[in-house]
């Protein structure tokens, strides 16, 4: 019944959602036991502009 | 003061938020005690394609 | 899937928590469908020495 | 390594947003020590329609 | 910059929190791109007492 | 009814809890606006052997 959740920066492809569901649920039962039935997965895309480091956005810490 | 957060798939109707809303602080209040007026409720919408369950993308799952 | 988080104050007894599940469940399913079998609940106890509001910690506000 | 998260009302400016995240980083410095560099802040911003205060929707409580 | 959540079932050994972190910080990498420096993973451990499922309490349901 | 969380290492006063609370609330509605009154914030410590940064523990990375 573990959930793992993951907040990362927006951009990311379907695929790539697809094989960090599959990765982070595989490297979860590997580590600390369980099926990879039970395992939840939730992903959330976060803008540059609505994450600080250091004190300022990365929207201009890091601009595309 | 309790906060009440949920995470469900993307696709209630206002009125069903409205509902749920009044329904979970109905049952915060019945089983813990407090006052309504003291919870917060905050909704997550999560698309499917954003929500993993048995190493899958629900997306690939539960297709619409 | 859906998953329903609660932070409240500590102190609730397993009896209270007990109910809080089961009412919460119910809550969601009529409100927003699905059945009960797949709602999550998470319980956080948070203590009033970690809980602020209106810039003061609730423990000096609402001392026991 | 702290992390900031803040839900708030959507709305606000990107310029209100660049100074959240450094007086954020500034007031956890100042009361909890650690560099600015190592404080993380994550905005999420939440509609009206999906927080419920009191057992209603802000959206209608709060209609713009 | 991701930030890994975990919120999983009380009992895990120190070896097994230290491979979690490992296993899911190289799966993000793998799947996600970045690299392994920045990534966080916060692990939270949750009793079976504030834990609900299907309604239930899991100290009720997977009682040890 | 902005509601900020922290999650930083475990170890913090109380006094230095007070001040973040304060400091925080004064923070936000300096860039945000609002009122102090609505401002909750939630602290949670977080045990250096539940925190990964670089794929190590930080209790492993920074020992006592």
């Amino acid at each position: 019944m573990p959930i793992i959740r993951v907040e990362m920066f927006s951009g990311r492809t379907p695929e790539q959602k697809r094989a960090l569901v599959r990765e982070l649920t595989d490297a979860f039962v590997n580590a600390a036991g369980g099926t990879p039935q039970s395992v939840h997965v939730v992903i959330t895309d976060v803008d540059k502009g609505d994450w600080g480091s250091g004190g300022q956005l990365c929207s201009d810490k890091f601009p595309d």
